[in-house]
């Protein structure tokens, strides 16, 4: 799983945007939160899925991991904003409508996105492939996946959400995007369509879970282990202000299970490939249980 | 040319953009600025070129012709933010920010711009030319063309840029769409590789002229009248506030003749086609030669 990371890293690095112009420092702006780290969590998954079953094809979709990774990195740009949580930290580096100002920030995230859509398309797989990998990536990170998510995030921070509520904006905000990471692996791999749609529906109780774990994590941990500004979400709706610590410990160990249960039943290359990505996510909330 | 214009209007309008929650205003926001009408010049382009060739295949152009047309929308509703132009007027109506908040626009342009793509990808064209037609979108619609052309406009806005800088900036923030929606056209209708390019050549001088329009325009008439917040750009880079007037009015003049000698130059339906879409904007400027 190392090899795996650092292989992305490395095409990360050697794939950043690049333009040649006389602005003092877009370019820079565009490379400085995809060089910033972060867990890389969505394209590890979808290459783990590759690798379990075509590893000869992982060459192939590093471009289709990277493009999630422009996207997830766009939308923390664009949540980062003075006008939304207005953070002024993130992946331990200073955001960049601090660092520069709101206009980059903005036009930055506006190009990670086209750009996401851009570097499918530019990949070197089948061109059906590549059209069922867009319109996947546009269902789940555009409109009516993670954007309508954020949204009501936004509008609802002072309100509090009935559970079926937060459960739907998290799943938009945050799942949809991790599930279809895992489905475009699928996808890529040619796995039958019955098991793209196991793993899209694991990854929407694995994005279930993480959110609920991270709003643990926010509520417990200070802003220097985070890594990002923590404590901002305190006035906003999490599973921790809306059921308490102890109910949000029991649903994160209630879909940790199911997330684990799963992943059994899948055969033992998806398996074994999941389980050395996950095992140190899926159960990162226990450390809270008392 | 109306009977085409309507044709998109009514598309346009039974495939706006559908939200399913419990948002108060998203959808109406998604909605607001597409319904708000403008000219429709960049999906006029695209169709009347296809019209040309293949009028056939209009009804499955307008997909696509629908993509451009989000995809410019977006990036007006980026435009006018705070941060940017701050306009409180776009087509006439209140632009998003001051309709609704500065969160709602931000999202609602980054929900259009993942969505122009997935409408190419979800339109009933072959996949190749599907994604022929998202790769030129996304080299010019996004960071190496639209983009980086706004993030300039915005960085040098109280510096006075040199012509070939100013020619740079509007040729990525304003033409490269323009000329990008020409050569979509004639990807779609199949038209040769050297027209494809002549068009979108054609495009960039068009684009180029009708931001020098716009800067004399600007400089002239008052915000009742352009239908949108006007002066704002007295500040800002323009073809009037470099050259001055008399010289942007010659400029414009000359881009003008190129540009009819370069319709002229094409086969007689591309001509008739591009003439009916473009003969009432080419000499818009002319009524200011005094």
């Amino acid at each position: 799983m190392k090899e795996l990371l650092e292989k992305f890293e490395d095409y990360l690095l050697n794939n950043l945007p690049k333009i040649d112009t006389f602005h003092p420092h877009f370019e820079n702006a565009m490379q400085d939160m995809l060089k910033a780290g972060g867990k890389r969590f969505r394209p590890m998954l979808l290459l783990s899925v590759v690798k379990s079953k075509k590893p000869l094809l992982i060459e192939n979709a590093l471009k289709v991991a990277l493009a999630v990774e422009f996207l997830h990195t766009y939308s923390l740009i664009h949540d980062d904003l003075p006008s939304m949580d207005n953070s002024d930290l993130r992946r331990g580096f200073t955001t960049l409508h601090k660092k520069y100002d709101e206009v980059t920030a903005i036009l930055v995230g506006d190009a990670l996105n086209s750009e996401s859509f851009n570097l499918i398309a530019n990949s070197s797989l089948h061109n059906d492939v590549k059209i069922e990998l867009i319109k996947l990536l546009g269902e789940n990170g555009g409109l009516n996946g993670m954007i309508i998510g954020q949204a009501i995030d936004c509008q609802f921070e002072k309100q509090k959400l009935e559970l079926q509520k937060l459960e739907f904006l998290h799943i938009h905000k945050t799942a949809k995007l991790i599930a279809a990471s895992l489905k475009m692996g699928a996808i890529i791999s040619n796995y039958d369509e019955n098991i793209q749609e196991d793993l899209y529906n694991f990854g929407l109780d694995l994005g279930l879970l993480f959110q609920i774990q991270d709003d643990i994590i926010d509520e417990l941990e200070s802003s220097e282990i985070a890594g990002k500004t923590t404590k901002n979400d305190s006035f906003k709706n999490s599973f921790v202000n809306l059921l308490g610590l102890e109910d949000a410990l029991k649903s994160a160990d209630k879909l940790a299970k199911k997330c684990l249960e799963t992943m059994n039943s899948f055969d033992k290359n998806l398996k074994d490939s999941l389980f050395e990505l996950l095992i140190n996510y899926i159960n990162r909330h226990k450390k809270y249980n008392s």
